[in-house]
């Protein structure tokens, strides 16, 4: 779709240098882009890329403007600016109104007319659809199912019974929402399986990443709240709240029963607890062990950067070793000064 | 279904407080209950709510019974208890007998005609489905594949060629059991694949968790335990036995060959090498890396509780310096007494 | 499959010791071998094995050969050549050409005649498909999917619009390309979604294991190069490039646009940074946590084995104090030496 950057200008509220009979069709990186293109400078990494960019026109703030080769669209966070201008140029492919025929639908699911239903899906009893919104091939809702208006499911998610989605939530390929929380009572070293009866419950402009899983609630509901963005291979466990805005990147895993504050940054591969709780505006960096609930926030870590092997395979050696290099010490303090207190053993 | 707590009692083999013909018809945490609702109390974190909880019958101990202001139901184990009473409550939904017009189904396949096939399932040749088992909507089963009698495969299970299943397994969305293992010969630096004609096997009473993995094996099977428990998003790589009764959390990953004992706990993010053997009865911390065998039972941990990004960056700078605070404890000593001797690189 | 000894011999380019009419029809370990049985020494763990097998033959090196009871296939390398004719013996089963009855195809999708379109797959506009290829069950390729010749896609495969594959690829059931990546702008402390044009290219000779996600580009494209062999589990995040050759292990994830270099080999659940590029030929072990570039090849770790907990929480109490221990070593220097130059804080 082609638009001219003098109606972006207006539509976005941006500050236009250049021709405003310019027409773009496309985005592209600075490096990367034609005289149709529209790019953007948001992260000064780039900023090198500018001088030299051959597009159409370049989004980005008063700042970086006097630099800019070609049209500019100038504002205040032109990352923003750029992925709604993106959004009109790049419309996300939306299947035509109505159910198709390789679907199937129980007969008391009510489905709004202006929703989409793609191929294979199965749609269980009671399950209630809202308007424009679309459910890609392969996707399963089992029964009481309820989705709001204009949500987008990509392809092959799982919504089991009686989740609830919130309006313009999108979930990518695979995901699974809903399946049984992990719960069993030990009884003579043996488990017994615990009814998961509470269900799923996901707020408005929700995005939920590919195979990425949400346990039902054991008895009550596991929550996620509005706004939080989660990406791929993520395990939100059972009677889990992530609080509004938060954002958790990739391979993450919460334990049951933790909730998560609003406006928090969580890193991949981080690994929560359960039953703890998580203040709002905490940062997790990369691979982060949480076992303990925080109440101050901040920037959190206990990750360690890698090295050489053999140089990292000395280091634990020593580490391993720091109580004898502790007595060392204490040795040494026995021999030049009056005895130390006893340094006592933290065993938490 | 509504039932009364005398019949409750009788049938869980529980002393009862409180008047027989109270109904119940669903389950409720303490805090959360009405008089329709059966609660119980096995964690002492939520003792607290029991004074005030509104439920119509509380399962229980011995030890909690006085503090029950509602009818109680007494026993030794009242998780498990619990357990049983809500799978009466909230019976799991089971589709009807027989196989959906939208399945695909090979002719050879010989499925019982109490079993449930559902929409879109795929059904290979040679296929055996026992009694009461059900397969949900969306399931591959390749050729070969045997389910025994009363299994659940929630949705979208995928099992590979041969994959033979145990009874009363339950498998949540999204699981695949019977990929290929991750084989390869190294030649001139390429990889070659290695054919993977093993396959797997599971015994009764497992559960596996939504999008988790489990490869079929090398030459010979992959084996898991009866009564073994997985979580979601976990890998499990070819030619491992993971023993009976074992329950694994999220997002661990157990490498190839390895043989882990009976009655293991092993928690989330945990890293388990290849050809390895884990004892009976060892439990596993979150985010512990298990790289050498274990022979020992006990509970074994590698992961570091987080700190404040600004101290705990200090903390690994001091970490990675040991070598020169060991060099100065050693010039020390040199200082004050007979030289120590040369403290060895545990290089290993 | 039944093949003579001989004739592998020569197929293979092996020094055949024994009958050359000896005939095999399937593999097995040395130790689960029958007459009928093709086994292989590769890996010296198993060579206390190699004298009781009773295989029909074996594939080993020269070193080996002597020790071996029975007939001899002796090659330069044996656990390649062993794949080669497990290949043989073992072929892949392929279904039928044609589209399958209950497949949705676009019309216009070109599907070369002799491609196999599984059950329930869904086919978009302008999908291609080439010669030979096996698309499995329940597959969904969005529109203007590419697949070359000779591609398996197992079951259950997801590729996103104008995901690109090389021939001879294969993919494990439950992958996901070309999802949308994990793009946000923040505005306001919420986000805002960038929409994800780029899309994932991947190259020849590639495997994708099973529930495994590669994201597509952001602005330009993901791209997997030829030969890379990824595990199950395993997150790609937006415009990564991974060389050739490269191969990964389970539940490790690469964050968006770092680039992995040619015939790297890392281990499971590795964490690596974004916007990080790593050169050719590096080793990560298992778990390591990668925070910054690497321009030299070699073996990184960040690793540490596990210990008995109670061990191992003191071990953590003393790594946490350290500041302590450093405190009372520069008293020490002070009381016997002249005092140190101050020792600054590393904070990076």
């Amino acid at each position: 779709m082609a638009i001219s950057i003098g109606e972006l200008a207006v539509q976005f509220g941006c500050e236009l240098r250049g021709d405003p009979d310019t027409c773009v069709d496309h985005v592209a990186t600075l490096a990367g882009a034609d005289a149709r293109a529209l790019s953007f400078l948001a992260n000064p990494r780039y900023k090198s890329q500018l001088a030299q960019t051959a597009a159409g026109a370049v989004v980005l703030d008063k700042a970086s403007a006097a630099e800019c080769p070609t049209a500019a669209l100038i504002c205040q966070n032109p990352h923003a600016t750029y992925a709604r201008i993106a959004a009109v140029l790049h419309p996300r492919p939306h299947g035509p109104a109505g159910v198709h025929a390789s679907a199937v639908v129980a007969e008391s699911a009510r489905i709004d007319p202006t929703a989409h239903i793609g191929p294979s899906c199965v749609i269980g009893e009671r399950v209630v659809i809202g308007p424009r919104t679309y459910v890609g091939p392969h996707c399963v809702l089992e029964d009481e199912v309820t989705l709001a208006e204009d949500i987008y499911l990509a392809a092959r998610v799982t919504l089991c019974r009686a989740v609830q989605v919130g309006a313009r939530t999108i979930m990518q390929p695979g995901a699974v929402v809903g399946g049984d929380g992990f719960g069993f009572a030990s009884e003579q070293r043996r488990w017994v399986k615990v009814p998961q009866v509470g269900t799923v419950r996901i707020g408005p402009d929700v995005e939920i990443g590919s195979n990425t899983t949400i346990d039902r609630g054991a008895v009550e509901d596991t929550i996620i709240e509005e706004g939080v963005k989660l990406d791929n291979l993520i395990m939100i466990a059972h009677n889990v709240r992530v609080g509004a805005h938060t954002a958790i990147a990739a391979l993450t895993g919460i334990s049951g029963s933790t909730t998560i504050g609003k406006r928090c940054q969580i890193a991949g591969e981080v690994a929560i607890g359960g039953h703890l709780t998580i203040c709002d505006d905490v940062v997790f960096l990369g691979t982060t062990m949480v076992s303990h609930s925080i109440t101050e926030p901040g920037v959190y870590s206990s990750g360690i950067p890698l090295e050489k092997a053999t140089v990292w395979r000395r280091m634990v050696a020593r580490f391993k070793r720091l109580d004898r290099l502790e007595a060392r010490i204490k040795k040494l303090e026995g021999d030049t000064a009056p005895a130390p207190q006893n340094q006592e053993e933290d065993d938490d």
